[in-house]
């Protein structure tokens, strides 16, 4: 028995799983030639045909982001830009396998350097079809994992992800991979437990560890492999108590949050696409505390009808309940086609209202939806990435602007409270210039990054990427008590408001408003009854 | 005689010009065919030997990096990987100047869309080195500039701005181009007045705008064209205010630095390789406040004798006076082979401190070499992006470490203060944290690009990007408070320490110590003596 092996990572999806490692192989059976260069393009149409069916037949089960990357990877296998190189590559004398890997490859390295990290985060997509369509020519079907399996490796794809039955638990352990990645998404929504960044197994991993069972922490972020007994013991009593809060919590869902000192706290939830609220019972929340509208500049940009359409249905729904909308926030990891524009640091360049205000003939047309559509609801408006207090009154203007232009053509309209993100620094360090903003949200994922200067989806510096450290926390609290001061709502719409591990800071830093994605309600609202402030 | 038309940029090297404008075009002489794929051989040959050897010509004229410059180009011109396809493009009947003009544009889009701040800059040298090779090609020389000309365009190339005569005056200003570019690097060192970013002119411009005279303040940043009687004079008036400050300034240089009202502050100068002591007179200084290291990363890792003997030269020359060297701060906007990783966002990335700690081995190096390098004067060192003490501590413990080991071999060392950069937010919002360090460094300008999230090297956001916004200000007053309760020192070693608009404000805010490079040496000591405090 080896002596156990500790490894540390950065939690992707909360949860508990014990079980046997399953490795993550690359594509290792033998391609067989075949005759001629017909033959070998036969061959390659096949197995391309073979990935297709087996992709169009998962969506069949899926819905969603999930059914998007699917569709992402159908996309680009009927692409003949990508397919066009290696039939060409076939009928210069290659074998199918060799063509189709070199074909990929080459493009997989075009993803991974792109600076732009929509693209880089596209890469493990463009992986995933390589290796489908390489199964599908050596005819390798994926080993079948036991039920209750850790997978174990570099990354996992996004289809054996879609494809594992997650009802006997299990969870993913990855050396590489991203809190941000599209398996990271899906994981968290299914409640599948997951860890990324561990590193490669330094000195001292043997075929032992790999061979013997697992404890994968995804509430702290860890594996040990060949653990002791006091370690499986010590294991099952945090996972039961995980558990044990998981149920614990969906009894608080119903009910309205407050602290076990009976302190009022207003829990509203995110949203990233108008058909999210289809999954949300409104009676469980306080309404919406963000509405991204970056859902809606895909490859083309929206126009004015759709926009409305897409922003009143939200309203609707909510009724008399606050909605929350985030003006388009493009730009830093979101680059939108005709919008955005290349950066060197695209975290620290044209993004959020600077881009907006860059382009005004984009920006008022979102403006005059958003100024339609507060007719149906209780609207409020925000601006992402505000440094300075002529951004907000440059962007209050053109509000004013379009509501004369909508009034004088006789268009039904109504001007919704304007507030801002606080989310760059220097609006958390010198509030005093914003007095006049009608509310505060706190975008705790970019301030965090701002302070500690450490990116968000940059794993090797993730140990410096957490709102908990105490200069986060003070510039929370202190805008937290300018807001009390002025009169001034104050609300977090970060991750960190459906962290159980960061709410109590938060309540004691003063926050009485956070919002949370759906998934997280229930434990947010459990974990607030537990702070006894 | 068209309205006067105001543009802003942005000042990347100080000072005043009036002048003609001279419109800097691109290459525009039609290029005569020759009559065989051999004839296009040699016009090509004999076009990049004519560019290279005015380039050699030009070497001889200038020192230290406009050099480097120069050789950057001629090493391009030599490397068959660059001129192989062009001459390939020939053999399959290109004719020479469309085969060049395509390979180079190729090779410059490579460099422009590079995700790595260093060989963006570069795209400049490349489309220098295929307008040089152009222009030979059809004997195209460019059109003279008259004296005391304001150049005018997207970019200047390095060479034309190496080739031009500047004593009799004249200055450029770009629609485009950055202030950390080679030529703005080159124009801060000679004095040329330069202002960068001022955008496509729009409505209103004429070529009568374009034909007369024009008004180049790049002390504040902006151009007039076709200016109005009282907008010269008053020009005058500030460009002769500005003159009269250069040189009484220089009367200052001598004296220690000191307020009207008698408050001393230490003047320090910043120096990036060894060689630059040798244009300072060490009597004018309190001492070298920022030695940066980086120099000495170039295309190999510095072996430990290599840095040694650096360090040594620098402290040898201060004699009692502080050398505050910082430990290498790659990564960033500096990339180092072998040593930095390629990442999305390398200003929030492992850079300065956070690569050193991840690659021990190469760190371990440098501490030995500085330890050693401390028995020859008064040195200080100081760790770049320190956000928490954890790193401190880390770095700390590795000087004893290394300490320890020198000692037990018998060499002599001995171990100096070893302080930090407050350059992430972080150190500046929670210092208590930090009260064991020996010194605090404040590097404005990462700090304010942090505080602002605005990346420094991006002229779209440059507007944001100012140490004299309130919640910098509030920051280093707040650090200079903290130090000055412990009895720990705060000196600034940013480039504001060095701008005479943001003086007084850092003065107010409690600074004693500013460190600013050797040209501001005398500007920044006129700028205190006018100080009231």
């Amino acid at each position: 028995m080896p002596e156990p092996l500790r490894l540390t990572g950065i939690s992707a999806s909360a949860g508990y799983a014990e079980g046997p490692l399953y490795i993550l192989d690359p594509v290792a059976a033998p391609y067989a030639g075949k005759a001629s260069a017909a033959d070998e393009r036969l061959a390659l149409e096949t197995a391309i045909e073979a990935a297709t069916s087996r992709l169009a037949t998962l969506i069949e089960a899926v819905e969603g982001d999930a059914a998007d990357i699917l569709e992402f990877q159908i996309a680009m296998l009927e692409d003949d830009a990508l397919t066009g190189p290696p039939f060409a590559a076939i009928d210069s004398g290659q074998p199918a396998d060799a063509a189709w890997r070199q074909a990929l490859d080459a493009e997989i390295v075009g993803y991974e350097t792109s600076d732009q990290d929509y693209f880089r985060a596209r890469a493990a997509d463009m992986r995933d079809i390589r290796d489908q369509v390489l199964r599908a020519l050596t005819e390798d079907s994926e080993a079948g994992a036991p039920a209750g399996a850790i997978f174990y490796g570099e990354d996992i794809a996004p289809t054996r992800f879609l494809e594992t039955d997650w009802s006997s638990g299990g969870g993913i352990a990855l050396k590489a991979g991203s809190a941000a990645s599209h398996v990271a998404m899906l994981a968290r929504s299914r409640g599948v437990p997951m860890v990324v960044g561990l590193g490669a197994v330094g000195l001292g991993a043997s075929p032992a560890h790999l061979a013997g069972v697992a404890l994968l922490d995804a509430e702290h972020g860890g594996i040990v492999l060949a653990p002791s007994k006091a370690e499986i013991e010590a294991f099952r009593r945090s996972s039961s108590s995980f558990a044990a809060r998981r149920d614990r919590a969906e009894t608080f869902l119903a009910r309205p949050a407050a602290t076990k000192a009976g302190t009022a706290v207003r829990v509203l939830v995110n949203i990233a696409d108008p058909s999210d609220v289809e999954a949300i019972d409104i009676s469980t929340c306080d309404g919406i505390g963000l509405m991204r509208t970056e859902f809606l500049f895909g490859k083309t940009l929206p126009d004015e009808e759709t926009q409305y359409r897409a922003y009143r249905k939200v309203l609707e729904w909510a009724g008399e309940k606050p909605v929350t909308i985030r003006t388009v926030d493009a730009g830093g990891d979101k680059p939108v086609p005709g919008f955005t524009v290349e950066e060197g640091n695209p975290f620290l360049g044209l993004r959020g209202i600077r881009l907006s205000l860059a382009r005004p003939e984009i920006f008022r047309v979102q403006i005059r939806a958003l100024l339609r559509a507060a007719m149906h609801g209780n609207l409020k408006v925000m601006f992402p990435m505000i440094a300075v207090m002529d951004e907000y009154q440059r962007a209050a203007a053109l509000f004013a602007e379009e509501q004369s232009g909508l009034s004088a053509r006789g268009v039904a309209q109504k001007m919704p409270p304007l507030g801002i993100m606080v989310e760059v620094p220097s609006v958390a360090i010198a509030p005093e210039a914003f007095s006049g903003v009608a509310f505060f949200s706190i975008g705790s994922n970019d301030l965090t990054q701002y302070v500690m200067a450490a990116a968000r989806d940059n794993a090797s510096v993730a140990h410096l990427n957490s709102v908990r450290y105490p200069a986060v926390l003070r510039l929370i609290a202190s805008i937290a008590a300018f807001g009390q001061e002025r009169k001034i709502q104050v609300s977090l719409c970060g991750d960190a408001g459906g962290d159980p591990a960061a709410i109590p800071a938060l309540i004691e830093a003063g926050l009485r408003d956070l919002s949370v994605v759906p998934a997280q309600l229930a434990m947010a609202k459990a974990a607030i009854a537990d702070v006894s402030i």
